[in-house]
């Protein structure tokens, strides 16, 4: 159970066409916290910065953090919504966080993946923040077409 | 702490407007897991369904009703992606979840919202399957521009 699963091709491929992902983390009491973040993938890892947005608290920042200090079990799901219900698919990654300071070797090279993938982050400097790594544990993935194996009939209009 | 926080007019027309939001649960062990959902809001509580989708295993579908039954605590987040960063937002419901059987007094009254919501419903009869139903606690809002008081720089081309 302590064994990374590594992120497949299509696992990649449905990931990195995605802009926002959802994490949940869960603080030591088991209160759970929801919230939309960017992301890259480097060497298999999911990485998420953490200060990029503007303040927006200083507790709304803690939360995210403190949950993963206390509890590095963490849900991270990208999904394609769509009116034609045969067209949903998701990929959740249960994995275990860390935060990864400016410091960590790894901090260069994420923070230009995410420059790179987010042109956003020119006017919002990522150095000297720290990211969220998510490394993954179990990798669930689903849609409507593989699952059923056809389309979803057409509801009368 | 145990008082509920009502979902005032400007939290209900962004969800409302919203087809899709992302809910969180945590298992007993802490481990969360994030996923999309459907849902409506009837009286101040949100309901979302647990098997309008074909099975998606019973595992899957087990994993969301036993987290709930082990932790009502739950985290629901409705949120805005756009390139312009300015116009990010998101409003996360802090609640406590519950499993609502197809006898509870609300649910014919909830599944004819859901029907009405999401014309998908048609050829996936809800009657006879449980909701979920998360009462708000605590309700955080967040826009970027609310925040800053300004639109985002920016970038070079």
């Amino acid at each position: 159970v302590n064994e990374r699963e590594e992120l497949g091709p299509a696992d990649l491929a449905f990931i990195e066409r995605h802009r926002v992902a959802h994490l949940a983390t869960a603080a030591r009491n088991g209160q759970p916290q929801a919230i939309p973040v960017c992301f890259v993938v480097v060497e298999g890892n999911i990485y998420t910065p953490i200060d990029a947005k503007p303040k927006i608290s200083d507790a709304r920042r803690l939360r995210r953090v403190r949950n993963i200090a206390d509890n590095p079990r963490v849900s991270f799901v990208v999904d394609d919504y769509d009116e034609d219900w045969s067209r949903l698919a998701y990929v959740i990654v249960t994995g275990l966080a860390e935060l990864r300071e400016p410091s960590s070797p790894e901090h260069p090279a994420v923070v230009a993946r995410l420059e790179a993938k987010y042109r956003q982050y020119a006017t919002l400097p990522l150095d000297g923040h720290p990211l969220i790594r998510i490394v993954p544990m179990k990798v669930t993935r689903w849609s409507w077409r593989e699952t059923t194996g056809h389309s979803l009939p057409s509801p009368a209009p």
